[in-house]
């Protein structure tokens, strides 16, 4: 076997590096005038509002590069930046990239990296157009801006859902959430037993949510083709329980979730009770599924009642009666943020 | 005197910590449609081109909190993005801005920080429209994304200039490196020598260049008003030698930069001298001054001739003859990007 080649990254030089690492990547959009190799890159809106987000992750914080491929890294550093740009019912268009990297990356570590924003953009139909590359003392650091566009009359806020509203969710929850306690579990036994395989089996999924989320793309096309224009809408990161109370928040109403209505996977609800978790707090606390919350009104439920990926989870309410969990048996607790916090 | 108050971040949380940093931050412009608080910001780019330009600063890289105020470094931060925006013959209108902070960060450290992102949006008006908050392992890291519009036929790029043109300066140049070789002067007496005062005097216009430096935006009104549009343009940040090197090989030509006309300050000059080092050296390759670089049709240069903010430096010739300093004694020297590679 050829040893992998390791090409320190001081052999490039930074504009060197970014040539290299942005080579292959093609502009497919129009409205993409300029990209990397000027001050700034040029977008034309064409007429559309222009919409922007961008997050910031950082290694031992946001990501453990002891079970996350790089590959699978870039990918979902780009994924989570489109699904809040769906999550505003807009069409991410353009993203920027910048990283900072301490001496132990190689250009090849890169490569891996940029391989999965590459696909990234390539499965979601969005150009690189700039970013920033430097040196970090501890680790990786990666901050991704992307920008949408929408029409005036197609966005949807946080702020939009009334009394009356169902609300509804995408897929399952708390599967990513279970995906990151396996990988962790498994960290800590190599870490103890190195010489113990990692039992990964049957967990494919729960991993694959973890390591390599999707955005909800097609949601919105959906949206389009039935006419349908949510209330309020936004994308779940920190746990349903946190970002309903922030559509509740910014749009001035309460809410009833119904326990017995929101979607856990049957793979999601045997692991949790394998890890001796509720699989209902799991859905409620985990975050990082990507899954879009959203609320419509009553007259729009027959829209989405045949389609598998909806499940309509609870009513907006007045105010005043708060925000709450009914469960199974009928008791009604109130709703807690109690995502992650970065802080604590 | 009353003990100063410290308040830990982990008081506020994230969404707390957002609110209590954003919340003086009024938006001034109409193409701001939606700032902080949803997925994403909204922004309308009025028939206009958007263009976007993004940097990552990192704690012991790219500025050392022994000497640098936070203020001065949160009006720092973006006002180098702004300058990216501005060389591009644009009008910046919108920042994110995305930080990571260690434990020993208090609320009120990030109070001065954002004191001077604010400084920054007040003065070169632009809106605070987004960003991220999170905890880093080591340091602090700010992330600034800017975000400008310009109609397509006012855009300058790095690529158009031409055989014949003039090369200009705005300001003079090697002041911001001077000033940072004065700070890190006075920082290692001050680790060997805790009880001597710092002997900063005389050198408030080199230490205001580096800690405290500003964008070009009148330079932009200039042209506007004198109907003057440079064939090419980019901002001084690496160093003059390696960016007149960006536009000689972006536009295909090579230049001849004349050491003789290459404005150093005063100031700059006797503090080379103190240093031993080569005031022209400085000024090829100091870096971070944020002066314009550009070129001009020949028959442009009588608009520019009477403004002291500019300087005809040399001129765009054949790219076979590549890229030259012509000194004062008349010896041709290649120029070479001796800007500051981070990975070296």
């Amino acid at each position: 076997m050829e040893p992998k080649q390791t090409t320190p990254v001081s052999q490039l030089g930074e504009f060197g590096l970014i040539e290299h690492l942005t080579k292959n990547f093609q502009h497919v959009n129009a409205s993409t005038l300029k990209g990397i190799g000027d001050d700034a890159a040029v977008l034309d809106s064409e007429g559309k509002k222009t919409v922007v987000s961008t997050d910031l992750l950082i290694e031992g914080i946001h990501f453990d590069l002891m079970y996350t491929p790089l590959k699978h890294l870039g990918y979902k550093s780009v994924v989570v930046n489109l699904s809040d740009i769906y999550s505003m019912n807009a069409e991410p268009k353009q993203i920027t990239v910048s990283i900072a990297i301490s001496s132990r990356f190689t250009v090849e570590a890169l490569d891996e990296l940029y391989a999965g924003i590459e696909l990234a953009c390539k499965n979601y139909k969005v150009d690189l157009v700039g970013g920033d590359t430097t040196s970090s003392l501890s680790g990786l650091i990666i901050s991704v801006t992307a920008i949408g566009v929408a029409n005036a009359e197609d966005l949807v806020y946080r702020n939009g859902a009334k009394e009356g509203d169902l609300v509804c969710v995408t897929g399952d929850l708390g599967a990513a959430y279970l995906g990151l306690q396996i990988l962790e579990r498994e960290k800590r036994i190599y870490l103890e037993h190195p010489e113990v395989q990692p039992e990964l089996e049957n967990s494919d999924y729960l991993i694959g949510k973890q390591l390599k989320p999707e955005a909800r793309k097609e949601v919105l096309k959906f949206f389009k083709d039935m006419n349908l224009k949510p209330t309020s809408m936004m994308d779940l990161s920190d746990g349903l329980s946190s970002d309903i109370l922030h559509i509740c928040k910014q749009s001035g109403v309460g809410c009833e979730l119904f326990e017995a209505q929101i979607p856990v996977s049957e793979d999601a609800y045997h692991m949790a009770l394998k890890f001796n978790l509720d699989p209902i707090t799991c859905a409620l606390n985990g975050g990082e599924d990507y899954e879009l919350l959203f609320t419509i009104e009553p007259e729009d439920e027959t829209k989405i009642a045949d389609e598998d990926t909806f499940s309509i989870i609870g009513i907006i309410t007045k105010k005043e009666t708060g925000c709450v969990l009914v469960t199974r048996s009928n008791n009604r607790h109130v709703l807690k943020a109690q995502g992650w916090n970065h802080f604590e």
